[in-house]
């Protein structure tokens, strides 16, 4: 019997987890729920589409929703919404509004008697609980962490606001010598500009005054004024051509010493590189999807995160199989 | 309240275990078993040494027990042995005997309502889970391991054993070209002889036939004779001066693909460097003494390996508190 999934909005995550879930001999997606109109939404897969409203009559037909939405708008509300219903997943990634995320899911996990996951993906995820482990072992030490080289669509989205602006990417980029000297163990302090720089690439309008856009982002509060910035001007060709991907990736460093005086200096290094951010963070939630179902099974409610999860969950392998193969 | 550890067998992981729980504010060493005579035992921190035979009749003064014995003939009988008695943890790691070490240990805990984790450490332990997660996450890919640069203890013995040396290490170092060729995302085919190189620092007899020697080191068979193979004669003062310590390491990779046409790389990277093999080893083993004590009181019983240990039991902070700083 496979563990059936839902989908729940169709964009970039969406098409992710369908993808995913079609590499899993153990899952079967059997629909998408979507606020547009079904009839406008083509599958790659063909499964089925339908409104969201249609969602809670199909409740008995549906194992694990995995919720695709955003964390500004969609997810606050329609993860409780959902997580009363059905066992659900999502990639909350508001560091700051996850403990009042957790506490509405959990309210709606246990009224409706399900199981829920929030925050996977890889940061929340795999490097919170990278960053976890590793303080656990080496509690003597310094954590370090450097995102990309990456597009953040934040930033982009930030310079698309300016006047005169076309279209831009924005890549966040760690500084190569400071993850050389945290890499040898050196502990060192290092300010946000010395940890990652920015560049950005931007398509102007005809005649557009470009220093004042140049000037407008470097000195951007917030966004750009404490990184160095680089902005190149480039035709929307070269953007199509050359910046269409959604790369991220990073790297989660602890550093620490042991023994009693100390000398015994250790360095953890978790690094992804990642040609689709999207397709990654679906892989992500997705195997996370069968460790939650496999919980939900053993009698397991309320809501989780991956610091809940036995790793072994994750792989479609059995505990036998792993102790002996991969042990 | 805190848990209360007792140590078994006082060498060098003993010795990390020690020093790991002293800076673990939930954690307090209680004893040291040994099967020397215990008034020869002196420990860093004067907690009271006993023989192992008086195990048993302080069996509720325990809360977990870290044996710190060696796999090939200390663990397979003394981890079931104990197990009935005591909560219990060790760092088997001969691979092959895994699943055989499991059930004996099971048997033996769950016979005694007890708890136990087998294998715990960096490998088998981190890089196992690291493995194993990576795969779930990207089933369309490879698996790579490096090991080093570190020394390996087994073929340092295997070199002191050859007639005319008087002592010998031996570093296991990753070929840089095949590090870097799996961290492009290519996907190489590599053989033994491409992946690791073996360096040997060897102290002789004087008078000894060092040609002899060395050609006995290097066409050794499963050792050497697959490795490209270096052999330095250096004096035992060099060796004593530059050689003495147990530095250790390694790398796990998964490269893989996502999406429908397979065509975006994925490089998750999982990298350790550790001036002290036994005492990293150690403070890994420390903090899943603290995950096993905490599951135990949650009611589980019987063996478990890495692979069933939700992560957030490793730290020391609350569910609560791990959500709000490091989710």
């Amino acid at each position: 019997m496979k563990i059936r999934i839902a989908i729940v909005g169709y964009g970039n995550l969406g098409r992710g987890v369908e993808s995913a879930v079609s590499f899993c001999d153990d899952m079967e997606l059997v629909a998408v729920f979507t606020r547009r109109d079904p009839q406008n939404v083509d599958t790659h897969t063909n499964v089925p589409v339908y409104h969201i409203d249609k969602a809670i009559e199909m409740k008995n037909d549906i194992d694990v929703m995995v919720l695709c939405g955003g964390s500004a708008n969609d997810l606050p509300e329609q993860t409780p919404e959902l997580a009363e219903h059905f066992n659900v997943i999502d990639s909350f990634d508001t560091h700051a509004r996850i403990p009042e995320h957790f506490a509405n899911v959990d309210a709606a996990s246990r009224k409706g008697d399900k199981i829920s996951l929030i925050s996977a993906g890889w940061d929340p995820g795999l490097f919170s609980f990278n960053r976890m482990i590793s303080q656990a072992i080496l509690p003597n030490g310094n954590d370090y962490t450097f995102w990309g080289k990456g597009v953040s669509q934040g930033h982009s989205d930030a310079i698309r606001r300016i006047k005169g602006v076309v279209d831009a990417r924005q890549y966040t980029i760690p500084i190569e010598e400071a993850v050389e000297q945290v890499r040898s163990g050196n502990n060192p302090e290092l300010s946000t500009r010395e940890k990652h720089k920015r560049v950005c690439y931007v398509v102007a309008e005809d005649g557009a005054d470009l220093a004042a856009i140049e000037k407008e982002i470097v000195t951007m509060p917030n966004y750009f004024a404490d990184y160095d910035t680089t902005v190149n001007f480039i035709s929307m060709e070269e953007l199509v051509a050359n910046h269409n991907g959604i790369p991220h990736g990073g790297m989660v460093f602890r550093t620490g010493v042991t023994g009693f005086n100390g000398t015994n200096k250790h360095v953890i290094e978790y690094k992804i590189q990642l040609d689709s951010n999207p397709e990654f963070t679906s892989s992500v939630i997705t195997a996370y999807a069968r460790a939650i179902y496999r919980m939900y099974t053993d009698g397991a409610r309320g809501c989780k995160t991956v610091f809940d999860v036995a790793p072994g969950l994750l792989h479609p392998a059995s505990a036998e199989e792993l102790r002996r193969n991969l042990l």
